[in-house]
């Protein structure tokens, strides 16, 4: 049984102790434990405005297995290698877990008082993207703003500076924001403003009685798990809504000709040269500092591996990582869907390569029911919004669809059970896949027509014969890559 | 069927093409993929002596997906954070896979000819351990050194300098060895000499001439993975080696007085002045910049938990990080196992509680069986070896061990079964562990006897009445961390 405490209203925080506020939140984790809701507070404000002090209130009623803290400062030089959101996302909490980020990807907007609109802009959708995702995900999430006047930040500074921890508590940054104190407090309400999102609201707290700001902390917390524990309830209760309204635009792998090939004249006399020029093309973004996301995926024994072998044949590699990706293990199903595929993103001037990746999520975890109706249709778009962030950093993103067609691959199913050296890429689960053949072709079909973008468009390969799609692959790369790196350099 | 070249003899490598001797080990690198074995190439040597031209002809005919490289450069900002060996230590490669090291640990010793005799001895102290344990735990390791004379250097130098790629080629480090060829020399010979291990030895490859120098690699490979795979293979067929000869030096659990108490106003007098010490004894450390393991094991039921959160209470929730540990996941069980721990070692000044720990190998994997007699005899000298690199960090580490006898463990139990809010605490697990008791406290035993060290000691906690538990390990972390405060800004 929960003890509820009648926190109806901000006014009524006041009236309980820390100490109760505190145990009411903890037994309100282990209630999001045993539903697998994430908890994400986000503690912001001014500097010396006591987000240690509420930090400290917050959790120590948790268990302290179940929490713990993140200090986000300056991006520093190694976080600049990749898109922005990474370095967030990857510390973003498991499901039942509390994770209380010390500041957060605000720092960036709320610092830099010279932000270029374009800039700002593009952050806050970033973060629009992030929040939405997470929240579509049953994550509750809370953002505290800790507000202060002048003054107070003043007087607080002063005590904090006689203090023996000095360094870990001021440094001239607080001096810094305290004498430009208007300034920054425009800068602040413009960006809480921007960012004030519908299901992800702020809460300014008072923070110049550091007692009364925790409890208005955990208040809020206390009434935001609530509202998240009845969110999960109800859609769980409601089951899958009848939201989904895709009319099929274009089938893609309807009206193409599956049977194109090249002499192996031909193929011998191109394969090397192209494999060169990947190898400099190579080079040449890794000079540019531009990064490369290069997705395969395709129906089984499509060829993927092959391809990708052939591509980056003479590609250096140090400049380049391959990534096969199987199922999820414990710790990534714990987490959304992309966190493992943030986490493996090349930084500036490498390349990641996918061999699977996370379209994965609209099609077996779709045909095989992993994934609910909800969460695989509002996958179209996140995995969008995820493509975009990595454009928006200045990189390459190009994906690749091999095709065959069924009696192909029948062919090569046989060929690998029958050749001992191949035994090892053939199993039963393809077998399973190979019977549900319409299914999946469906969910192709779908994911082609509404994952095709110009800033990371669908190469789809025709690949009854594998010279032929080898080649295309590679032509493809060579002239995405030219296109993209020239378009790079002109925005310089 | 694997097909056989010809390789027993140095001589013989130039004999094949670097394509036959590449499809070679394509084919080895499957074998040890269906054995299980890891492989790691290390890749060192002069500047501008080949190293990337050495690698490329390494992994062409290789699975892209089972090997990458790893780049090491000077230790960053970040690196010098953490113990020594971390950096290296998490990128090593899991079963059947395939990393290659462009350069490695030995970068730190060999670039730095100031180093200073004590310096270098800790590391190659540490970097001895780190081979032996992966060596132990069937990886094979290959050290390729390439080696090239001053006038060849000067003109690989000048050569790589035209390129349009010079950066990444060549930067001024390169022009400063050629510069100070003698004295490198000198010390390069020096450091092969004192890492040339019996079981992981050196092999100096001549690579003025670069295509002979890649053969000269792959053919080293090949003959070092053909040892490993039948040293994995003969291993296996003898089964467990008698080498066991433990003779029980004490058994520190026989001797305790599990009764001891103290009243409840002595706890409530001291608990929460004891608590606040230890708050600010964590922000001392973290001023002093160093990093602090604590391990807690004991019996099941022991109150391991509740003694840390008592610990932390009033613990910057910033400063420190808890670690609870249970069985390891897929890609931990695929890596040696102080891989996960190395992992979660905290940075400079902060403070990382692990609840169980790396000693589930010498007490659960032991009892339980999922680790072999050979295997967990050799885990107490490695614990040590790893303890010790985190201390030389200048780290403090702190093992606790608390105990209660047979009958409380079943009161606890059966009060967790009968307490709604605590029945998540126990498990049909917990209740077989307990059948297994004595066979827990003998291994428990050999554990306390035979890993109790200066420099990592075990405090062993009298736990039947939780409060004497709870002070108990707040005041010899006091007492602890003080002692070690002191020694280490003795000796700065």
């Amino acid at each position: 049984m929960l003890k509820k405490l009648e926190l109806d209203r901000k006014e009524k925080f006041q009236e309980f102790k820390v100490s109760e506020l505190g145990e009411r939140f903890a037994r309100l984790q282990r209630v999001c434990e045993s539903m697998d809701i994430p908890i994400l507070i986000m503690v912001d404000g001014w500097e010396s405005s006591g987000k240690g002090y509420v930090i400290n209130d917050l959790v120590r009623e948790l268990n302290p297995k179940m929490y713990d803290v993140e200090v986000f400062d300056r991006l520093d030089k190694e976080d600049l290698k990749y898109p922005f959101l990474r370095k967030f996302w990857i510390y973003t909490p498991k499901k039942g877990y509390v994770k209380i980020f010390d500041r957060s990807f605000y720092y960036e907007l709320m610092d830099d008082l010279k932000i270029k609109d374009e800039d700002l802009e593009k952050k806050i959708n970033s973060i629009k993207d992030i929040e939405e995702m997470l929240y579509d995900d049953k994550t509750v999430i809370v953002k505290l703003f800790l507000n202060v006047d002048e003054k107070t930040q003043k007087n607080t500074i002063k005590e904090l500076e006689k203090s023996e921890l000095k360094s870990f508590y001021v440094d001239n940054h607080d001096i810094e924001q305290n004498e430009n104190y208007d300034k920054y407090k425009e800068h602040f309400e413009k960006i809480l403003e921007l960012t004030n999102f519908e299901n992800t609201p702020w809460n300014i707290i008072d923070s110049s009685k550091l007692k009364n700001a925790s409890k208005e902390a955990l208040g809020i917390t206390i009434m935001e798990i609530e509202k998240g524990i009845e969110r999960v309830a109800v859609s769980r209760e409601d089951g899958v809504r009848n939201t989904r309204d895709y009319k099929p635009n274009e089938k893609p792998l309807e009206k193409l000709d599956l049977t194109q090939t090249i002499t192996d004249e031909e193929y011998d006399e191109q394969l090397k040269k192209l494999q060169r020029e990947v190898s400099d093309m190579v080079y040449k973004y890794y000079n540019a500092e531009i990064p490369t996301v290069l997705v395969f995926e395709g129906v089984d024994a499509a060829g993927k591996d092959g391809a990708i072998e052939r591509l980056i044949r003479y590609v250096d590699p140090r400049l380049k990582k391959i990534h096969a990706i199987s199922a999820p293990d414990q710790g990534e199903l714990a987490r959304n869907y992309l966190w493992r595929f943030y986490k493996k993103l090349p930084e500036n001037g490498k390349m990641g390569i996918f061999s699977r990746s996370w379209y994965g999520r609209v099609m077996v975890e779709r045909v095989e029911g992993f994934a609910t109706e909800n969460e695989w249709e509002r996958a179209y778009d996140e995995i969008l919004k995820f493509e975009k962030q990595i454009y928006d950093h200045g990189a390459l993103v190009l994906k690749f669809f091999i095709v065959i067609d069924k009696d192909t691959q029948l062919e090569r199913f046989k060929d690998r059970e029958n050749t001992p050296d191949k035994q090892y890429k053939i199993t039963s689960e393809d077998w399973r896949n190979r019977d549900k053949w319409d299914e999946y072709i469906e969910s192709m079909n779908e994911m082609l027509d509404r994952t095709n973008v110009d800033y990371a468009p669908w190469i789809i390969v025709e690949g009854n014969q594998k010279k032929f799609a080898r080649i295309k692959v590679i032509k493809s790369y060579l002239e995405h890559a030219e296109k993209r790196l020239k378009e790079l350099e002109k925005n310089k």
